[in-house]
């Protein structure tokens, strides 16, 4: 197994920042009108270390894998969905695919750990195992296979980026993977399973209750240890593509390129990726907040303000493709709008 | 001037929707994991009457006119700004011009009423005065120039419709024009000034506190009639713009289309066609929560939800050509997703 050797990470640049909130005062508008689209063209002049910055063009990766701890009835459906899903992506039928297919984005798929020979399809073959331990028994993964899905990530955003990408954003497929998001928001925040554990994909009150169980003895299990290390964490609670994420999300950083954070697993991944390197923070940008229970804790502990609310909980990368739009629209204002000088226009209390 | 007809408003169908709800329940996600994209593809089987409706084509008009209420100094921009924007639009250097080109939308500036020559721009010319009355001391139109001002709408309407529109939006430019939406939404529903009346383009706390009077007093003036007709209501309390906007929601609906309403004034206009005539409503979707103060009461009185909350408050129909994206990627994944039995995939529980 190939292990993980982290990238140093530099900030985006505060001065293009700055000259890119001066321009936004200049345009044909009252001041601060467009609200969170001026926000949105400041950040990503900060990014492209530019006044002007350029609407992105997009990667997608999704990856997926699959959950010992669905043994426990903790999801609504079976873990062969999995490996379903994944031959449902390589037909082009599933939500994610519409969406890049939509917007022009590179997609593309890693097993990283499902519990199915998948090795026939057109995908990234980097299975690190078939499946993840029952964290609520065991550990998820060993340290040295955590590393090895942190390096599957990482190589990942790496193709992204000389493939031409300029905004990654990493998604997931594993059935099962609500629960060790939520067990990953609690021992990383201190949040409460009640809080951090929600329905996933639809289970009713009585596996709620169940699933917030299953948290709660994880934790319990893995609590002995004091102060324990980011790594051990990911490895303990986690699960494969969500460590794979996590290492997706420090290179994306180290490379200079904003990640567009999806939903309630990604962002646990984000999280898990922040507390290994406090410097990928300034890259990441939220994109909506899921129905999820956990997702809006997750998204406060990061200090991310989502774009978008529009009560999606699908994965995949769904939530962040949806946002594209959003984000290219607000550049292509701050690029193309004319300033109040270009077009004669008179300022206010004129 | 021309006087206005209206045409009669049949409802959506609900077969289709029916139709799309099932189709939705048979899509690779769990179930209602799309959320308002859901919903919106479900309208939009209404609206086209069929069970996979196609991306609509976009048609923005923009209705200008100047407001004499302008005189109580309620606005942060000279009146002379509406005309000098009305060239922006000419330029292509305003936010909605950029919009529009972004999302292939046919854009039309409609010139209702403002207060200077515009003759030598290429712009439609239906100017029915040069700017309204001051609705502080005297009714803002005629009924003559209202039923005027809604009949200039109404055309707009048709001649989007006849150019291939399949959705409408509505924007406006009127430097004053929160002032006479402010006293629409208290004429219409009951609300008090206090939370109807905002700092449209960014007003200080005195100037708002007078702005506040200035819709206190014209209420007072035209409060002595019992039960005004709703027609009365737009004239004595409205705009030119505005005005227009309510005839051309009222005649989309007439054509079966269905109406995307922006901000503050947009939802004001919206709220006057609803009380002219309610079969306007289920032909109206919202698409931002703007921050101008009243704008939540307004679409909570239509019974509208909005999509998003970006902090919008530029008008010119902006914030809902903005929700254009995600209405195409809702109908996209509507379309051409996969159902669970031709990818193969296994439902829930199984």
């Amino acid at each position: 197994m190939k292990t993980w050797t982290p990238s140093p990470i530099a900030p985006p640049c505060e001065e293009s920042q700055t000259a890119a909130r001066a321009r936004q005062a200049r345009l044909t508008k009252p001041a601060g009108s467009l609200g969170r689209l001026e926000d949105l063209a400041c950040r990503f002049a900060g990014f492209q270390r530019r006044e002007r910055p350029q609407p992105p063009q997009a990667a997608i990766t999704v990856f997926a894998a699959d959950h010992g701890v669905t043994a426990e009835g903790v999801s609504a459906y079976p873990s062969t969905v999995t490996a379903e899903m994944v031959k449902n992506f390589v037909a082009g039928g599933a939500a994610i695919c519409v969406l890049a297919r939509a917007e022009q984005a590179r997609l593309e798929v890693v097993d990283v750990g499902v519990d199915a020979d998948l090795s026939a399809l057109p995908i990234v073959h980097a299975k690190v195992r078939r499946g993840s331990g029952n964290l609520r028994r065991e550990a998820a993964m060993t340290p040295a296979e955590c590393a090895a899905a942190l390096a599957v990530g990482q190589a990942a955003a790496r193709r992204a980026v000389e493939a031409g990408a300029t905004l990654l954003i990493a998604g997931e497929m594993g059935i099962g993977n609500t629960t060790p998001s939520a067990a990953l928001l609690c021992a990383l925040t201190g949040a409460l399973p009640e809080v951090a554990v929600g329905r996933g994909t639809g289970v009713d009150d009585s596996t709620l209750a169940h699933k917030r169980r299953v948290v709660a003895d994880a934790l319990a299990r893995f609590g002995q240890r004091r102060q324990p290390r980011p790594l051990d964490v990911l490895a303990e609670l986690g699960g494969l593509e969500i460590a794979a994420m996590a290492g997706f999300y420090l290179e994306g950083a180290a490379s200079g390129v904003p990640l567009l954070v999806d939903g309630f697993i990604a962002t646990a991944a984000a999280l898990a990726a922040v507390a290994i390197d406090a410097a990928v923070a300034p890259w990441l940008l939220a994109s909506h907040r899921s129905d999820e229970a956990g997702h809006g804790t997750a998204l406060w502990a990061l200090g991310l303000d989502p774009l978008v609310g529009l009560g999606l909980r699908l994965g995949e990368g769904t939530g962040a493709a949806v946002c594209l739009p959003l984000i290219r629209l607000a550049l292509t204002l701050h690029d193309q709008m004319a300033t109040f000088d270009e077009a004669g226009v008179s300022g206010r209390d004129a």
